[in-house]
C-alpha cells in the first residue's frame, strides 16, 4: 500500500496485496527481520505508565539495552498548547503533540503496546466532536511488517499488542494510520523513532538535538482551537512548528558553544509541505538522508525534506 | 532549452540555440551516441499498428533483442475511461493514458514513427473542441539530440520518423512538446521509457512493476469530462493517479508473495506536484533517483520525486 | 537560528544561541576557518566602486589571485527593467537583480564592505514607499560565521565590513538578512556565490553559463511596479526568470556549439517554489547538488533544486 504525500487524493493510492504469513521468520538475507507474530488486540486497558527509551522535546533518549525493548504509550484526546494562547484539542499519543521520540537501535525488537484512551481523557474539556471518543492505530515508517495487521485500527478501551524489529537506520515517523490519516496526523499523531547504526554512527559529536517539524491547520472553536479540517485539504497552515509548540526555541533557545560540533535529528511530518532546511550562519558539513550515513550529501546550505522524510544533519556553529 | 517545472510559467524559460549539424556521428567521449539523422515528416498516415517493445498497464513488456528497435504508435483523441464514471475526452499516445511503457536497453537505438491521427478518432466522439483536430509532437527525456529538429509539432495527418540511442539507463518521461506543453500534457499525452543498463541491473528481483502518477484536472461537458485548464494553472487536481485510472490498485489489487523483492519503476508525470513515494509496511531498500543504479539511496521511508522525474524503487514486502 | 522554506511562516524558526567569540581564530579540523573578526559598522559611506570577482548575467567571472580578495558592492533602491514594459521598483545589491555574481575558491578570505545607500538612490524615482530610506544587511550562505554579528542589519548611510572564508565548494546564496526576511528577499536582494574546490573541478567543460532563478511578486503601481506582499505568502508569482529578467534567453539565447560540455551553475533562490530543473534534448550527465563535486547524481533527466538551493550541472547539447 502507497501512502501518497498529497493524502487527501487516495484515490490513486496502490495496494499490494501481500500473502503475509506473520510468522516472525527471518525469511530474508543477511540479519533483517521480516514480519513479526500477529498483533494481540484485547478489550482491556494496558494501565502500565508509559515506558521505553523514550522522550519528549529536542533531548534524544539514551538508548536501552537489550534485544527485546517495551515502550508503551497510549492514544489520548487532550488540550495541548500549542502556544500560550493557543489551547489546541488535539488527539495525540503520550499526552504529547509531537508524541514521544523513541530511540533504538538496528537490532533491536520493539514490543510495543497502546491503549486507545480516547475515552476516557475527557476530564477537564468540553464533549466538543473532536474529543469524543474515536478509533485509534499507530504505523512505524521504521517497521518491515503486515500493515493490515499491526496497523489496525483499534476501539475506545482496546489495547494492541505488537513487536517489531529495527532493520535500517534512520529517522522515521510514526502516525496514526487510522483513516482519514490525513485528519488522524493533522490533529497531532505523529512522533519519531530514531534507529541508530547497529555499531554507532561514523562520527563523533558533542551534542544532538530532536527537532520534528509539523504543520498545524487550525480553526478557533470557544476558548479553544480544533483542526480546520479544510485548510489542511487546501494546505493552508496556521503554523509550521518545531516540537510542537509556536516559536519553542524563540522564546527558549537552544544552547550551544561555539566551534562544537552539533547532530540534529530532524523528521518533517508535513503532512502537507516539503521543508528546506538551513541553518543560518553555517553550513551543513554532512547530510544523511533518512537518517541512513549511507545517504550522505556533504557542504550543503539547506536540504529538501519532503513530508514523511527524516534527516540527520551535523554543522559546527 | 529548459522546460520549468511551473510550465505555466515559461517566461523564464532558457533558450539554448546549438549550430547542430544532426549528422548521427558519434561526437562524444565513450560509447554515447550524440544527434541522429534529421527527422523525416511526410504528408502520409503510416497504417502500421502499434510496435516495438511496449506495453500498458503496471507490467513491464520484455526487452526486444538488436541494435535498432522499431517502435510505432500515434497520437490520438479519445474517450478515455479515468473511472467507471469518468469518461474523459484526451488525447493520446497509443489511445491509452498513460502512453505505452517502452522498454529498451542502454545501446539501442529506438527507430520511431508516428501519426497525428486526431483527424481521424473522432468516430464515435462529439465534436467537442477538446476533439478538433490537432498538432502535436512527442519529446523523450531519454533521447539526446536536436529537439528544434526531432521533437517539432506536425499536422494532423502528418507522420514523423525519426532515431535516437539510449545512452543513460533510467527511467524516463516522454510527453507531447506542442504549445502549450501544459495542456498537452495534462490531456494525457504522457508515457514512460525504461532504458535498462548495458549489462542489466545490479541486483535481480522476484516481480517488477511499472506505475506511472499523473495529475488529472478535469470538469464536466456534458456527459463527458474535458481538461479544466484552469485547474491545471493553478495545480488543484482532481485526481491523482496510478496508471490513467483511479483507484486502479484498489479495485484490482496489485499481488505480490510475501519475502519477494521487488521492483518499481516509477515516474512522477505531475504535471505540477512533486510526490513523496512511501509504500505502507516496508521501508525502500534501494532507491535509484531517475531510475540510474548510480543515483543509489538505501533504507528510505520515502522518496521526493519531482514531476517530469523517475525513479527505480526495491523492496521487500 | 533556521530559515525554513516557507519564510512567512517564522513561527517556527529554531535559535541556536552560540557562545561566539568572533576571534577568528581557526578552531575547527583540517584547515577550515570557523567565524572571523567582530564587524565593523561605521557611519560613513564606502565611495570606493564595485570591485572583486564579481560580475553579472550568465558569464561566469574569473576568479582572482591570492588568499585574501576584497569585494565591494552596495544596498540600493533602483527602478529595475523586469521586463521591457515591466519597471520595478526594487531592491538591489550593486544596482541588480540578481546582484552581483561573486566567485572565489575554497581556503580564499573575503574582506567584504557594503553601503546602505537607500538614502542616495532615488534621484530619478517617485518617493513610493517601496523607495524611501529602508535598513538592510547582507547573510552569505557560503559563509561559517556568526549571524547575529556579520549579518546585522545597518541603517541607510552606513557600511558594514566584515571578512569570511570559502570553506566548502559550491553554489550559495546571498540575500538580505533584516525582517521580513521574505519581503526584503522578494524585493530583489539576493546573489550567487560561486566557490570552486581548492584544487578545481573534477571535469574540464567548453562553455560554463551561471543562471539565478528567481520568483517576481509584483503589482502596478502608477508607471511603474512594487513588491505584491500578499502574493509572496500566498505564493502566487507573477513571472519566474532567470538572471532577473523575463524571458531572457528567448529574446538573447545563450548560444553553444553542438557536442561541447557546458557546466551550468544554477542557483533557485525562490522564495517559495521548488525548481525541477531540465534541458529539452538533453539528459544531464552529472548533478552536484548545492554545487559540491561529492554530491554527485548522474544521466539525470531533471533534478530537484529547492528554494535557497544550488546544483552544478554538466552536460552536452
Amino acid at each position: 500500500m502507497l501512502l501518497m504525500r498529497k493524502i487527501i487524493l487516495l484515490s490513486g493510492a496502490l495496494i499490494f496485496i501481500c500473502s503475509c504469513k506473520n510468522n516472525g521468520n527471518n525469511t530474508g538475507h543477511d540479519d533483517m527481520v521480516y514480519g513479526s507474530p500477529e498483533a494481540v488486540v484485547t478489550s482491556q486497558p494496558n494501565n502500565e505508565k508509559a515506558k521505553g527509551p523514550i522522550g519528549f522535546g529536542a533531548g534524544v533518549p539514551p538508548l536501552m539495552q537489550g534485544d527485546t525493548i517495551d515502550v508503551k504509550f497510549d492514544a489520548t484526546h487532550k488540550v495541548f498548547h500549542v502556544g500560550s494562547e493557543i489551547a489546541y484539542m488535539g488527539w495525540t499519543f503520550g499526552d504529547s503533540i509531537p508524541g514521544p521520540i523513541i530511540h533504538v537501535k538496528v537490532g533491536q525488537t520493539i514490543r510495543f503496546a497502546m491503549t486507545d484512551r480516547s475515552n476516557d481523557t475527557m476530564h477537564n474539556q468540553s464533549m466538543h466532536m473532536n474529543m469524543k471518543p474515536m478509533q485509534h492505530s499507530i504505523d512505524f515508517h521504521a517497521a518491515m511488517v503486515n500493515p493490515a495487521d499491526k496497523y489496525r485500527t483499534i476501539q475506545p478501551g482496546e489495547t494492541i499488542h505488537f513487536t517489531w524489529t529495527a532493520n535500517y537506520p534512520g529517522v522515521f515517523m510514526y502516525h496514526c494510520a487510522t483513516p482519514s490519516v490525513l485528519v488522524h496526523l493533522s490533529n497531532g499523531m505523529f512522533g519519531m523513532v530514531i534507529v541508530e547504526p547497529r555499531d554507532g554512527y561514523p562520527t563523533t559529536v558533542d551534542t544532538e538535538f530532536a527537532l520534528v517539524q509539523n504543520e498545524y491547520y487550525l480553526k478557533q472553536n470557544g476558548d479553544a482551537y480544533v483542526l480546520d479540517t479544510a485548510a489542511a485539504r487546501t494546505r493552508q497552515p496556521s503554523y509550521v512548528t518545531f516540537n510542537g509548540k509556536i516559536g519553542r526555541y524563540i522564546l527558549h533557545p537552544l544552547k550551544v558553544k561555539a566551534g562544537k560540533r552539533i547532530r540534529v535529528y530532524f523528521l518533517n511530518v508535513g503532512p502537507n509541505n516539503i521543508s528546506n532546511f538551513h541553518v543560518i550562519g553555517t553550513i551543513l558539513d554532512k547530510v544523511w538522508l533518512d537518517g541512513n550515513p549511507k545517504n550522505e550529501l556533504v557542504g550543503m546550505q539547506s536540504v529538501l525534506v519532503g513530508p514523511a522524510s527524516g534527516a540527520i544533519m551535523e554543522f559546527i556553529l
